[in-house]
């Protein structure tokens, strides 16, 4: 099989990745934290060594303030619905993923905030500028895509952090697309908030999700429970990380995340470099096909590659492509109807190719051929 | 070392477990339910296929209603939060543990809710009648714990399903400690919400929890984001279990969870049978120690075995049986603050042993010599 599916998740895990989690099963299956023996505080040592290694690559500061969930889609709403300031307004864009949207529409449905919508230039990027032009008086938060899935727009953080300290307002950030990808740094870049997909960039697992959270803020907790700490109150402890970790820790995943780290910091330079090639190569080769539409941001190389075949609609292709040449791509809607509606595929959807630099070049070979004989197949129907 | 803090999370994970989570990791890393692919359609029926036994091991009727998350403490949110009847009551027990009572207490801060506690018999057990005695008119969910993790008392589960069917009133079961060691079936019982720690009494991994939900009741998401499902929408969708899972599911969790439940079914009478006679004996020669105070409920032979050494602080003594002996214990609160004030030990907290049937008598043995050796230090120097 050819899995052209990375934006969901990375297929291929390094061998350290699984070994971790394997380990962590069989040897540290105690819950971190609660216990005195040896084993809860082996445990808990290594959560702890995971926060560290986040907080340093993703210039978070304290490891206090990186706080695992179940996914990134939590990790966002702990940063949405733990902020809510009401009567509030929150700028965010066209770009987003439904894991910003939803959370942002739904408090608006329920009239505690309003939400105002920056849209992408010509070039299918939403700039500072727009965003600014998008703030209200009651502004508190701007909440923005930093890869978009859909297209692979990438936002110009650097200008909106300074835009945002300028104001005193909140950025949150959802990483899902770019942490692994490319570098970044909350300090630097002014980012309040910043939402991981482990899964994804950092080729670790399904099953954890990360919110680092910069100094200047504080997040209500939004759900409750056991924490290890304060245990004789019936009150939610207000200290990170625990204030936001209620119940069991996913130790398997967060194991394999401190090892996918590790090997992520050894590979980046090469397996970028190799991306950038994969997705230069598909792009260029794509565009010379008949009746193909490209949706990828122009000059955007990250792996990212959404396109249409004529008239086919995009859940036909992935399934034709998935049933006669064993190519796993996604189609349909991809979870962010707004940039949908912009683009005008709110109806066909779009074929979304996501590579991973374990990809190779006969895979884009082959799979640009399978194209290239539906295009054709689809003229000739048409005829 | 000799492990003995099962109910935190049952140590020894069965090997097909392992290998399920391992087999998904290496071969099934996509999304389930997200694109049309071979792989993706794989990851959804492994998914579906864990609903459809756990809704039959929990007599839960439809597989729809099994609702995955984080771990039971979000599974016991999702229920509390997502059915607040502003106004009203919520009547719960001094057996819980923090997961049930910070969100309630949480919602009785806010002006939301109000709190009502039914208290335990003098066989430490919260019957129905006490549940009863509790009730204001105004009451619209009873929640309670079915095995209390500090004293392993069994809540009388069909009376108090009986009562709230009669009273028309919502029943929630957090079955952390419960699901596993004994059968449990919700429609029979009247059970409208069941939340499971599967790393627990089913030997599977940390990293998912379970909320089935009865027929008769409808639960309001609680954190939104990409369902998969109406993603040409900014709304959460409303049909389950979607509504109630954003974002990407903990596939090798999930996956190992299916595998965990076909072990226990091959192997629950004999682990049962093992674990009561590891239990009735551990409580047994414990008690004929000098200078023991034992908290477990009478006649309760489910694993737990909860106690104190005369003075000695049982953080103390935890961190003399793992540094001196390599035995893992639990001191300290046990997360249950109320019946930690009922038994008097909010100040000592207690020492809890909880077995699992992976435990042997020799083990059991060797930490029985040690209590009576530390019971002897402990009594020498008082003198």
């Amino acid at each position: 099989m050819i899995y052209f599916d990375n934006a969901a998740t990375t297929f291929r895990k390094p061998e350290s990745v699984i070994n971790a989690a394997v380990s962590a099963m069989q040897y540290l299956g105690a819950n971190p934290g609660r216990s005195g023996h040896s084993l809860s505080l082996r445990a808990g040592m290594l959560v702890y060594s995971t926060r560290k290694k986040l907080a340093k690559l993703l210039g978070a500061g304290d490891a206090e303030r990186i706080v695992f969930s179940l996914n990134c889609t939590q990790a966002l709403n702990t940063a949405i619905l733990g902020t809510v300031v009401g009567g509030g307004n929150v700028v965010t864009t066209t770009m987003e993923h439904n894991s910003v949207l939803r959370p942002l529409f739904e408090l608006q449905r329920a009239g505690r905030i309003t939400v105002s919508i920056a849209e992408p230039n010509e070039r299918g990027v939403v700039t500072a500028d727009a965003i600014e032009r998008a703030l209200t008086p009651r502004t508190y938060l701007v909440a923005v895509n930093h890869v978009s899935n859909v297209t692979g727009a990438v936002a110009p953080i650097d200008e909106i952090g300074r835009l945002c300290r300028k104001r005193n307002l909140r950025l949150l950030v959802d990483g899902a697309q770019s942490v692994g990808y490319g570098d970044i740094d909350m300090n630097e870049q002014n980012i309040d908030f910043l939402a991981v997909a482990p899964h994804k960039g950092l080729h670790a697992l399904q099953g954890v999700g990360v919110l680092a959270i910069g100094p200047h803020v504080d997040v209500r907790p939004t759900f409750f429970g056991g924490t290890g700490t304060l245990s004789e109150s019936v009150f939610q402890p207000r200290e990170l990380p625990e204030s936001l970790e209620s119940g069991t820790l996913p130790t398997p995943a967060i194991a394999a995340l401190n090892a996918a780290i590790t090997h992520h910091e050894k590979t980046r330079a090469e397996t970028r470099r190799r991306l950038r090639e994969l997705s230069a190569y598909t792009l260029e080769k794509l565009a010379s096909v008949r009746g193909i539409k490209i949706y990828t941001a122009p000059d955007t190389y990250n792996g990212i590659v959404s396109f249409n075949i004529a008239n086919l609609g995009s859940m036909d292709a992935c399934n034709i492509l998935s049933a006669q040449y064993d190519i796993a791509v996604r189609g349909g809607l991809h979870c962010a109807p707004l940039i949908h509606r912009y683009l005008g595929t709110l109806k066909s959807g779009m074929i979304r190719v996501s590579l991973s630099a374990d990809n190779t070049f006969p895979e884009v070979d082959f799979f640009l051929r399978a194209v290239r004989e539906l295009a054709e197949t689809e003229a000739i129907g048409r005829m």
